[in-house]
């Protein structure tokens, strides 16, 4: 079951001193090394799985700290190893003495991620819930976490092995009809073949629409505060944070650099930008608050297209945002409201960031922008991760070339060769099919410990 | 037993994203609070002592986690509560929805250091202890976590308990003493009585006396590289560090700031402080890194007077550091070697920092500076806290009115209520004597959780 033999050991908690730490340590040798610095009434070679021990780690004679040991037996621990937890006083010194200690006795310093990988090779979970990982871990929002959770609980996993056996099906029979090619007896007519593939390019094509909304609940909705200087962005921004981060002023140009905040409209997480404003300036540093700005609409999901009510609409700004984003949500509001009523075909919303009007109504709007992508329910697969987006657009086009070798007529061997690739792909999200560089590459952005 | 009567919860672990985080609930209301957010095999209430759990964090219906519990039985817990420990996925998210779950059910946030606060006024530890939980947490060396150790094993409360205890005895008899003062009978001649006394004073300034290098194990010694500039203070220091820190240039006043560096020599904290040297100038910016210096140099345990070899000795900075200084140890230094030999009666070492020459020797000297501190052995009592190190001091000062009340043949009763109130400084020191104040005092200064 192993898929080594090397015993890991790293730091599972942040290295700040918080009230306790924990160290990790995962594999066959773990119990025989930690009994060799642990000084407690039981050894923990003979102690029950699940269970915690009291006593003292010791460095030839010298205490280090007094501890609580908890052991897990194989198969019913995290990695699926023997391994021990021990938590000590929160102290980054005390955490190096004792993985030290450990590495001293045999251990060596896990890889970044090693454990995950250790829990996906010996079969406790697959490729897809060992990435499910990261994002819990990262997770900031109620949206975030449920999308990573609902991946870590193997609902994505289910779907995309429920496509990929359905294909290897197929394929089965695709080459078990090769065997016979000589006889030419026909087990399946390609005309279902065909008919079959179109039904997993649409099932594709649907996981594949889930990831805009997928990026969203895990990335959250970049939103762009655009407008001319002095309509009251920083004003707005300040409103939506309840509190004052930018620099409110009356003279033109304040905001040079790009304001980020994060705010969280229930559950899901928005990154407001507030910008230097769209104009050109002979000013060297405001104009490279211009240029970020600009970078800031590029990239929007949402962008709050502010204008003054006392000076009207602003085609001008509008174009120029148009001209840099032709797919962002644009909300067009006018601010100031309190000051000159409006009463513009344009406005979608008329607000005062003075008063407060309208304000409610515009974390609404928001709001809606992100329930018009909820395409999912709760217990659907999702896609948030761009290495499984990826995957499924390759199987996707793999499926459709094996479509063209069917009605091009093309050997049966061509249809196979596409399809197997196709299932392939499919079989890399969850692992069933990987190489070392896919798994190097998932594992080296986790945090050692995990 | 318990002081109180309701359920405290908070973060054990560094709110950064490590692989896990956990969260702490103590009190008589913990495992049922947690049965009703967990969802497990078993229930925690149901559950041994010292055994982990497997299951899910649930918040109506949503699963928020998948966390092992760990579950204590009082008084067998740190605070001698029932408690469990909940080991998440490492998230700040997770660990404030966890911490909200448990405060919906029932429980409260922790105040700062409440847990060892619970854990003190149950009687698991005394108040020293307590202490030194804080000084192991925030222990960086291995001198610092030594000391800290020695006061949690407990080896200052028991010095200090052994004199409050000798007090009490001889206090006890003086007060028989006076209830028969009638008759006129002396228990105890007031020659012995002072002679005892006398002994614990002696006693008493002992400890006081391990305070200074209490001090040096606790915070670090302070080291001030001193001296002209361009003597080369700053090549000096970075050859301490082995790495490039300040910046070197030739340029007479470069170091305007004063740079701070902490080294390990064999397990001793030693905070390095470069100078902008000391010299009068009427560049504004630098005079103030000259201020700055000056109050360095005021504070420092040990001083590193640099001179430059090429020039010979410097008695007017000497002058001037001892002017600022009287107690310091100044280790006098003559770089520069590499380009003139020295043969000054004032060079306690010549060094290079550029060839390296001598370094290892400085370094040796600056350690001796510690080891002359050294009067304790390892498992005898030091003094490594003001707070108790103040309370010696007055206890010490209410023994030797108690004495000149005997010399001044005062009543018995003058007597006896200096050697009560000495006795009861000892007993704040373990905690036997304490008001709230200095209980707030106390912990307010831990973190949350621990």
């Amino acid at each position: 079951m192993f898929y080594n033999e090397d015993t890991i050991t790293a730091s599972a908690t942040n290295p700040g001193t918080g009230a306790i730490s924990v160290v990790r340590i995962s594999g066959k040798e773990s119990f025989g090394i930690v009994d060799k610095i642990f000084d407690g009434k039981l050894k923990i070679s003979n102690a029950l799985s699940h269970t915690i021990h009291y006593g003292k780690i010791i460095d030839s004679g010298n205490v280090i700290d007094d501890v609580l040991v908890a052991l897990f037996r194989s198969p019913n621990s995290y990695t699926g190893e023997d391994s021990c937890e021990i938590s000590s006083h929160g102290s980054a010194y005390i955490v190096k003495k004792i993985i030290e200690l450990l590495v001293d006795q045999g251990a060596r310093l896990a890889e970044p991620g090693e454990f995950t990988k250790r829990a996906f090779l010996n079969g406790k979970i697959d490729l897809a819930q060992a990435e499910a990982v990261a994002d819990v871990i990262s997770s900031s929002t109620e949206a975030s976490l449920k999308g990573a959770r609902n991946q870590l609980d193997g609902v994505l996993s289910a779907k995309v092995g429920e496509l990929r056996k359905g294909l290897i099906s197929v394929l089965s029979l695709l080459e078990l009809e090769l065997d016979f090619v000589e006889e030419e007896i026909e087990f399946v007519p390609l005309k279902e073949v065909k008919k079959k593939i179109n039904q997993f390019v649409r099932e594709i094509e649907k996981l594949m629409n889930t990831f805009h909304y997928g990026k969203v609940i895990r990335d959250g909705v970049n939103v762009v505060i655009a407008g001319k200087p002095n309509v009251g962005k920083s004003s707005i921004l300040n409103f939506l944070l309840k509190e004052s981060r930018a620099i409110v002023s009356k003279t033109p140009g304040t905001t040079r650099d790009v304001i980020r905040e994060d705010i969280d409209i229930d559950g899901y997480l928005f990154r407001l930008f507030d910008t230097a404003g769209i104009r050109f300036t002979s000013d060297d540093v405001e104009r490279e608050g211009v240029e970020r700005s600009r970078d800031k609409v590029k990239n929007a999901d949402v962008i709050l297209f502010i204008n003054d009510s006392t000076y009207g609409y602003d085609n001008e700004v509008y174009e120029e945002i148009k001209k840099l984003n032709t797919s962002a949500n644009i909300i067009t509001i006018f601010n100031k409201c309190d000051l000159k009523s409006i009463n513009s075909m344009k406005s979608e919303i008329n607000v005062s960031a003075k008063t407060g009007e309208g304000m409610e109504r515009l974390l609404e709007l928001m709001k809606a922008r992100v329930d018009d992508e909820k395409i999912y329910t709760e217990k659907s697969a999702v896609v948030t991760n761009i290495r499984h987006y990826d995957a499924l657009k390759k199987a996707k086009e793999k499926l459709h070339n094996a479509i063209i070798a069917i009605d091009e007529k093309l050997s049966g061997e061509f249809v196979s060769v596409d399809l197997r690739q196709g299932t392939d792909y499919l079989g890399e999200i969850i692992g069933e099919v990987t190489s070392d560089d896919i798994l190097n590459n998932i594992f080296s952005k986790f945090c050692i410990g995990k």
